[in-house]
């Protein structure tokens, strides 16, 4: 840091967009280290994801900002759900909400950008789409729990999350062993499975409900009338919130709203508990793991992969490469355009490796 | 360990009853490793709480059983909630369910046993009290993550459940943090405040309601408005299951369960919830521990309770002390009457230091 | 916080002084909190403990300088080793050092202070006396993982010791579980034996050897080969940093400090690693945990200490009970005067109920 | 589980070897859950290592014997150092020690087996092809917290190690902050850098020491100096165990042990220490991890790579691919020739990302 003889070579604006989650601050951290260390660009902060960049509400950062945050959770430039691009319909919408965008072009001007790097999810990394596609020179950076961002194999907080869950299922197991229980425990992940096949492997679940593969209560009810029978005193019930009956699943979206607004209460994972004492007769209980899945300090491999994204952004930030998101791809650390992510959503193949892991040790996923 | 050239000087039985909670393994590990290696007594592990004693399911315990455990989650000996003097009312009560005592009272002569060693929470040392009047040696070991039994300063499970529920809070802090929300979280502690209030504390928690401490919505509104005119982005409320408002707090028995059914769906942290966003409006998150307050890897801290309580009942064991529950009082581990706790449940004192410690941070108890 | 219209009752400075350990920006929190905003008082942080004493180096805190810290490691106020009473002999002497101490009382004038709240241990506390014989008005917090200070049961830091060294522990028994071998780990808590006899419990420590009772290599030599021959594939022995064998303890103090220079190279976990393969030709490994107890995240139980602590400071404070020390006495928190730790130091007595639970789970001392 | 109508498909071994390292029960379970209840495949674990195989100690493994096994840290297996090809002048060798080879040979056949499955690091599956060459058919799994082996990502273990060495570098960052000193960490990974590189980073190391890039001390003391210049309180240097100063990299493997036996007491990290402070006078203080790094309970992620690897190896066993260890290459989970990691180690590529990950937030390599 210390003392600055070289020229500033470009502005950056720098936002953080969507749900919490942790690794954020650790990559805003990278991200700014290289930019200002390395390439020595000034940065600046934009409060509240694009809610900031709209109300104008920003400030330059300064080193001792970014400094001693790696292992804070939250994120120091504070989030919201703000989505300029949304219509009312709730669809990714180009032509509409252009008030909003406008207001964002004559700021993303009035600070100087050179280019805005935006780190979220999905909706993140689609709005920073459109505004590249508006002529806004834009720099995404993979983030969420649900790992459901189509063009990199992960994103931070990911691991964290998979962490905080399987020590959660580890806890049940104990308490499950001694009262001849089954128990349920809900798993965040969107529309995704990831979350839950993950952690239900490494917890050991018993049953790993995804989205992915809509799940027939008969098929549950004879896994765990059959563990019964093996002599087994109690299973866990791992359910993603995006778990879906394969009744549902055929269902078009309004019906499904509907059905799950009527069976679905409070959550999903109540749901699946009833279906299962109705199917069973066994005592079901359930956890709601909810937001402790988003918080805290980030995992040390994710605090690794948002360094890395961050670090990477800054070298995509020099090369002047924009519309891009950075990416992981095996052990490649590169970037995607923001095309590629943009109103899409990842979810587990039906081939992917884990599927097989979870089958083969004996893992029901309510299938079959 | 080794050759047992002594002859053998007792036989106990041992059982585990109630809920699950961290520390009942080390327990267990201290009353044997005492009583086996000190007092070369000979120890008979009855299965499933007092179930077991009735069913005379029970084997004799040898050091590679309760060799290793110290750190186990759960009970190696099960446990059920089987309470052999409880009448249909609900009630304790000496005069029914005699079939079930008096089968206990045969299983005892026939096992041989110069005592029983019960560990569990307040039915359990009730039932433990209950059977020494009927002629039978008990010992009894205070176990709960409630803290809520008489005659002892503290119970092994205690300190596990409070570090749970606190890592919990800490997580919420970033997530509510990045969010501007009111987050609701629920805690255990039956009819008693002490791990809300415990784990409200450690947690930073900004509002803590307990069952002691009848609640006053409009105070928490109050509390909560003054806060967001503070410029404080968020709140965490810590609610005890047990918490109760100041108008169900008049209600008799009945009302007050009726009430109860009606307006705290699924359970109270969204009751509590619903009423601070019809209070102000804020957006409000809930979050129910459950289960997870119950399981895992005992703390250190009640590890050497579990441990200490062991073997001081081993010490009772061998000096023929029985129709007692060992405690800590202050620095002093002893012992008292079995009568003490039988049939009572300890809650907070209003004068406990706690309640001074929280409000003198400016942690609202929901009253004022 | 908010608007202060009650005009300002006291001017208060506080310090943290010694050893880093986890608890004391809770213990800050605690202090300032009721102190600001229940007694409308002014605080004045010094920094690097009495070293900002005597350099003036102070400033007022605001209400966001202590806020949000209740869980973080460290101390906001920076501390160091600076004892200025000290006489160059290393012993404590009102009659030399005055110049600093001069300095001190100036500076105290010069801030206008009321009180001065220092956080410590025992050079800290020992200090705080001295300077309140020299006229100051002085009220001290007991803060070390080594809980030696003398008034009080429990000082804050040690119970996040505990547990990260029984974690340790923990993780020791499956690596040594694997590989047939003695696994010496060596624990802090300088003249006393109190870290090491819980966390030694609390990990199941198959030795366990405190400065309290000197250690005889023949009796440990024996409890490992009997633990051979009984099967026992490893041992774990727990060696207090100031552990000390039989023959040593009967040294004087300048014979005994040539002996440990000469024997215990690199730490004394060495040399009875060193002396235990002498003994009985077993493959031992040293494990020195050093700096990692003093650092991280307080524990729930030390936030709830600290925080009661530092709220029954600004008590004291309010009242003008100024020479005292904070105290938790069994279950009363309440205030020892100054003299009563300064100069002194608290170590496990030999009937304190610990030392027993440890020979009745069949932990060897050392010395049997 | 239940009934075993199928009949037996085929007979393999299992055994793990080398250093204990968290993931090998998981492993255990994954390829032991696939092979019997999938495959219908009798499985014998053989104790401790090729020792076992050598001794001829071995038992039919049942279901109970691998089921609830997925979060215990070490080996239900036991382990051993025991490489029966290995010549006394420690290089690998067919042509020596044969008998044990021989007694090998026979075993196997006397067990009936039709494949051995080996767990463990560059040691064991260099033995493993070895005995592929002398007609023996073997698959490999790849497991160590060292990462270091060639034809594989990812080994398991791996994770685990890098958190907790990250945990301990964050203990260390509020005891350093603090002080105002250089904090060494000293921690394994034998002669690669991966753990210490990826723990650094994620734990925010200033400066960190792997052996593929030779320290300079001068490079090292200017990097502190302009820090302590910058403002900045503290420093942590991160030390690979296998870390070399620029001069040692130039000596031969004769000089080289000799300098390191005179300069690297106890161990390498105090080495480093001396140098920092002779090259800049700043108070430096060591921290060696040790076995903490190799113990507990495994880390979510290496649950999950340690299940897919064993499930992987099931599936080997099942189309009767031998002579192939078990790898994860990007997102594939495959397997490579038992030729391709034997005798060889993986260190750090220069390019690899995470050198420049370090380098970008102004992490010192030592050597610049």
């Amino acid at each position: 840091m210390g003392d600055r003889k070289k020229s500033v070579t470009k502005t950056i604006g720098i936002l953080t967009s969507g749900g919490d989650c942790p690794g954020l601050n650790a990559a805003i951290r990278g991200v700014c280290r290289a930019a200002y260390d390395r390439y020595n660009m000034s940065i600046i902060g934009i409060a509240n994801g694009y809610r900031g960049l709209i109300d104008g509400d920003a400030r330059l950062l300064r080193p001792e900002d970014f400094s001693g945050i790696l292992t804070r959770g939250g994120t120091i430039l504070g989030t919201s759900r703000e989505k300029p691009f949304k219509s009312r319909n709730g669809e990714y919408d180009a032509d509409v909400g252009q008030d909003k965008v406008e207001v964002i072009k004559e700021n993303y001007k009035k600070l100087n950008l050179d280019c805005l790097v935006v780190l979220g999810g999905n909706g993140t990394n689609t709005t920073g789409y459109l505004l590249s596609q508006e002529g806004l020179n834009v720099i995404g950076l993979p983030k969420t729990i649900d790992n459901d961002i189509v063009g990199t194999d992960m994103t931070f907080g990911f691991h964290s999350a998979v962490s905080i869950a399987t020590e959660a299922i580890d806890r049940l197991h104990s308490t499950a062993h001694s009262h001849n229980r089954v128990m349920v425990i809900e798993l965040m992940g969107h529309k995704a499975g990831w979350l839950s096949l993950y952690a239900g492997v490494a917890g050991g679940g018993d049953i790993i409900l995804i989205p992915e593969i809509p799940y027939d209560i008969d098929a549950i009810g004879r896994h765990l009338l059959k563990r019964a029978r093996d002599g087994k005193s109690f299973s866990i019930v791992v359910v993603a919130e995006g778990a879906q009956s394969v009744e549902e699943a055929k269902m078009d979206k309004k019906e499904r709203k509907k059905y799950r607004e009527k069976t679905a209460k409070p959550s999903i994972g109540y749901r699946v508990a009833r279906e299962i004492e109705a199917e069973t007769g066994m005592e079901t209980r359930v956890t709601v793991l909810g937001y402790l899945q988003r918080g805290g300090i980030p995992s040390a491999w994710d605090r690794v992969l948002a360094t890395t994204f961050g670090t990477a952004a800054a070298e995509l930030l020099a090369r002047g490469e924009y519309g891009k998101m950075v990416s992981l791809k095996g052990n490649e650390v590169g970037s995607v355009d923001l095309s590629e992510p943009a109103g899409r959503v990842k979810t587990v193949p039906e081939d992917h490796y884990m599927i097989d892991t979870a089958r083969s040790v004996g893992t029901c996923l309510g299938n079959e």
